[in-house]
């Protein structure tokens, strides 16, 4: 493709090309007048900054990379919604990846993303993650990175979630005083931080409230519910223990839904037989037949306070001093699918 | 950021820089054992070839850039995966933007993508996009191209979209079939080709059904549904009809459930009173209450075809003598909310 240059548009005006390149990067040094036409002239003759050049004169790209387990779930689109919110208010592009809760995939990603130059990463570990080197590495060499959501214990940054304990015991106590004495827990792999933290909750509310806490009733999902087989198996093994559960506390978007699923298919009567609550952000929850229970996250609020503190630690290098982890309160919205038609009215 | 040059890995193995080099391209000038020594010690090494050197040297980036209107919508984001799911075998990088429906953010994208040297783009055209000179442009200038399911009629190249007549045309006349008299129809803007296309398919069922067709049944959302308010006003004025439909064919994912919200909220009766049928691929429609009849688009095999397409333009630009467009079949699922719980099951 051809490109007009810094040297073209300096000819056509009769200006220096360092007047041309000043004035294309609002220099204080050139007048108002001299900047008007250069940029105006640039604009006609669709002039692009050579990215090259840029990189070797100033090795900032006005760019952040976001890795993200998987686009199609509400919770991450929402986020993302909330990082791309802020960031392109304040001049940043955001370039999107999905880990698929791949690990080799999020090395990948993490690779090329540094390899073009962004300014800084916002990760959601994939759910197969377990070593972060490649996250280390990177920041050990000066990338700035925020994690969001699925957070390492083991490196320290900036980082937000949500208050997963908090918003697990809720829900655990909702089942709990609607009567449930049975409650199962249907999550994610326990290596994740939302995992270990949401079953923490749950275990908490059980001893708060008097009922045991068995290990046999949580079943733990290695993909996160991407894998619909081992997600409808754990189901399907919760409904053949002696005594099965009265209630299933979903952790994730596909952990809530495919469980409903499940349950439909068997012919399940939600909630009589079985009540559910769920970690979702789907936007149909309030039309799913029942309208489902649900642990809201401010996916959005958290997108946005994440690319906030990136955008920080990529300014302003030198004025961290301490890093900070933001908890964000979660939502629980009561519908049928916990307490039935009546109560829910 | 400290990196290992070709230059450290030529000392370290006391090799030439031109041996390291062609070792590291996978030259075939040098012996798979120095080959074998050099890709070793730079993996080990943690080496990453220089991004600008390699611009400079070739301007493929091995990477695809790709602007769709919007993430959180499921047809979006399977079309995402099939286009990852050729690109990530074949070695390229899949850099992925939300236009959010708007004509500047698009704009925006493509420029950011461009600067950044993205070897194509796979484009769906946002519900504001009028002005197609962004993307003229950059074609006239070499950079391919490939549309996908919102395609421009003005500018040629190769594209991909779903059979849009005969999926409408399916739809309508089964609620027709159904016994349904006033079938209004809730759709995107006029200027997308997927609205005129959608448009067609009804007006020629209703025609060869014997029904006349009326244009006050047709409601555009100029926001294509992403503006709950439009959605929610365009029912409600179908609703105010002095004859109100007694069936909705609805074009798009937010269209379909912002209409059943609505009807919802006024405790109308689907399909009792209002029957449904709607252009969607979301994961949930068996879930719904009632469950929701599709129109399901193959988004995944779109998107594999597309970037099938597109990688061919840039990697044989030379053997390209004629443009396809193709067109895949839309599937029918049929649910209660087009012919009640009897006849569905």
């Amino acid at each position: 493709m051809e490109t007009i240059t810094i040297k073209d548009i300096a000819k056509a005006l009769g200006l220096s090309t360092s007047t041309v390149s000043r004035a294309l990067r609002n220099s204080y040094e050139i007048n108002p007048e001299t900047k008007k036409l250069v940029m105006e002239y640039a604009e006609r003759m669709n002039y692009r900054p050579n990215p090259i050049a840029l990189s070797l004169r100033d090795s900032k790209s006005k760019s952040i990379g976001v890795i993200i387990p998987e686009i199609a779930n509400h919770f991450f689109s929402q986020l993302i919604n909330g990082i791309e919110s802020i960031a392109y208010n304040l001049g940043y592009h955001v370039v999107i990846f999905q880990s698929h809760e791949s690990y080799e995939r999020e090395v990948a990603n993490t690779n090329y993303l540094v390899s073009r130059k962004v300014d800084g990463l916002l990760i959601s570990l994939s759910s197969l993650t377990t070593n972060l080197f490649h996250f280390q590495d990177l920041m050990e060499r000066g990338l700035p990175i925020v994690f969001l959501d699925r957070v390492p214990n083991a490196i320290e940054t900036h980082k937000v979630v949500v208050d997963n304990f908090a918003g697990s015991y809720e829900a655990t106590e909702h089942l709990i005083k609607s009567g449930r004495k049975r409650i199962a827990h249907l999550t994610s792999p326990i290596y994740l931080s939302i995992t270990t933290e949401r079953l923490a909750g749950y275990k908490q509310a059980l001893e708060d409230n008097g009922l045991p806490f068995d290990e046999s009733y949580v079943k733990y999902c290695y993909h996160g519910g991407k894998v619909a087989t081992e997600n409808e198996a754990a189901v399907q093994e919760m409904l053949e223990m002696p005594e099965p559960p009265d209630a299933i506390f979903t952790a994730s978007d596909r952990l809530t839904t495919g469980c409903m699923s499940v349950l439909q298919k068997k012919k399940i009567r939600i909630p009589e037989q079985i009540a559910i609550v769920g970690f979702t952000n789907i936007s149909v929850a309030e039309l799913l037949n029942p309208p489902l229970t649900a642990v809201v996250q401010p996916a959005m609020e958290m997108g946005q306070q994440a690319v906030e503190l990136l955008i920080r630690l990529i300014e302003h290098p030198q004025k961290t001093d301490v890093f900070e982890t933001r908890s964000l309160k979660t939502s629980l919205i009561i519908r049928e699918s916990s307490v039935g038609k009546a109560e829910a009215l």
